[in-house]
């Protein structure tokens, strides 16, 4: 028996999450899109990082991340081949000033009991030989994994049924779509990402775009290909090198603010190549197959918003750069919450209250 | 009444040049060609300049250019729009090695008659605001043009008619295909670029494969479009930005062999970028809308082969870094020779004689 219909606007890894979980529990699910897949879960890079995204002041973020890493191999394996990567990340810290930077971190995290190992230089080109020899220090981090973002997205469209339409406004009940038809639903799930601001006016003022772009890369004659995630702060700029099982490296990413603008700029390209090249020197020998921008849904807070905007609508967004990782929590949260069940402790963070 | 019939094997710009003036002399004409206009034709920037391009001892090559560019106003003004640009070009040297070799191309087209402006950096910058305070000194050369690579090759595209296969060899009276049917001519041409080295054993030494790669940019928000060619020498490596007359910027090239690779390079983009900034820092703030490799058809002594290679076949390829520039002679010359005619003097330098 089903328990209702559930309409999700965005076919994001988030939406797409929800549909697929709701669908599980027992809903009809539709999820409302124009173009599934083509946002910022399609563009990025897919760590499933909660430990090196952390940061002092961010507990809350960092027992949501870790709460959904522990789902993650579950929610991986119930999908099929998904490219769960599990050989773990390094940090490595380039100039002097980086270098405080995550000593920092590790201390911020060993005060509050998480386990990473600092390394020399040399211990961490032993573990990942590709680092640059101008990398002095840096972190060892073997529970902060990767997804292929792109592999996952396919398995969870698969699954999924679309109304292909731009949705204008949602209400209690109903989504209304941009030809001014409308999908009627017993709960109505808000997943548009940064385009959510514009679903609700609640939302207004908690969301906004933050840009980036990323590079995806193939190994070329001779290329050595890594195997664990490489991340590092290159003079001060954060900077990822994520190594898909083929091979493939996704080398991300910028972060700005431009408002919904998704063009790719000769200068985050530039950034981005040069500071690759100095943490792990040889991408140079590596093809570019592909350069894209996408858009973040960001808070005020860094944490995801998560909660009833009114009665009968949820909102699931704000997710910035932990999309991929918060995926299965969050859809486990919404699912729970259409259904009149609680919420796991962790996702208290993310509720809507005095934000 | 027909001349009779000319199959062209390569539909890159100099085989759709010599189809469509071979129609126009009363000729029936055939391209044989898997893929029109995707190989070096269509990823180059469309420079038709013969000074900047010269070099001492490659007098005949100067001189065959600048018989094509003669060519060039008429033979755009009957193809209608196919955006050449008039404007003219600078050269920027860079460091002191870059002035020098500049300071020697000055003085070798001075002493052959030909009139080019030495400049200092300031006197490049009234015309051409957008170079780099650091560019010392350079040349100005009003008479080398560019050409919209893409817009000519659509226009000479929508004018012939083809055969949509690979080419696996050329005799007198026949095109062989790939799937083992022939196209039967009364005349045949082989102008397919590097590849051409396979159809006929003749030409396997004469012939070679040089990769390039090249961006395209377009202006964002506050970018200062260019109004002419810029080409600079960047610590020795040539670099060329030619602007379309919607702001398009392209920026080429690397140059290396590499077989027939068409793969773009970490290395390659990663150099272009950067030599691109120092000579005109404002190319940050384009837009990176596309990345492309190609493979010119480079001859031993940097000329054309433009000549019968056996009785009834003639060969028009070997046009390395100047198969735009060179179209509208080589068409005329392949013309004339298949209708057993005399050719232009200078195209004698592009005979197979004695090379």
């Amino acid at each position: 028996m089903s328990l209702g219909k559930i309409a999700v606007v965005g076919a994001g890894v988030i939406g797409l999450s929800i549909a697929w979980r709701a669908l599980a529990a027992g809903w009809e699910a539709v999820v409302v899109d124009p173009a599934p897949c083509s946002g910022a879960s399609w563009v990025a890079g897919g760590m499933l990082a909660p430990v090196t995204e952390a940061w002092p002041g961010e507990e809350p973020l960092l027992e949501l991340g870790e709460a959904s890493l522990r789902m993650w191999p579950e929610f991986a394996a119930e999908l099929g081949d998904v490219g769960l990567r599990t050989e773990g990340t390094v940090v490595a810290a380039f100039d002097s000033a980086d270098a405080e930077q995550l000593a920092i971190l590790a201390a911020h995290l060993a005060s509050i009991g998480r386990d990473v190992a600092q390394m020399s230089g040399p211990e961490l080109r032993r573990i990942e030989p590709s680092l640059s020899t101008s990398v002095r220090s840096g972190l060892s981090v073997p529970g902060d994994l990767a997804v292929d973002n792109r592999k996952l997205l396919g398995v969870l469209r698969s699954k999924a049924a679309f109304v292909h339409e731009s949705a204008r406004a949602v209400r209690a009940g109903e989504v209304e779509l941009a030809d001014g038809s409308v999908v009627r639903a017993d709960a109505v799930v808000i997943a548009a990402g940064a385009w959510s601001r514009n679903l609700h006016p609640r939302l207004n003022s908690l969301v906004r775009p933050v840009k980036g772009e990323i590079l995806r890369l193939r190994p070329g004659r001779g290329a050595v290909p890594l195997t664990r995630t490489v991340r590092a702060l290159v003079e001060s700029r954060p900077m990822y090198l994520v190594p898909r099982e083929d091979g493939e490296i996704v080398l991300g990413a910028t972060q700005y603010e431009a408002g919904y603008d998704t063009e790719v700029t000769v200068k985050g390209v530039r950034d981005l190549l040069l500071d690759a090249e100095r943490v792990v020197p040889g991408v140079t020998e590596f093809h570019l197959t592909e350069s894209a921008a996408g858009v973040r849904a960001s808070s005020p807070d860094n944490l995801p918003l998560i909660d009833w905007v009114e009665p009968g609508v949820i909102v699931a967004t704000g997710h910035h750069r932990n999309g991929l990782l918060l995926a299965p929590i969050t859809a486990d949260a919404v699912v729970a919450m259409a259904g009149g069940e609680p919420v796991p402790e962790a996702v208290a963070a993310a509720r809507l209250e005095s934000r």
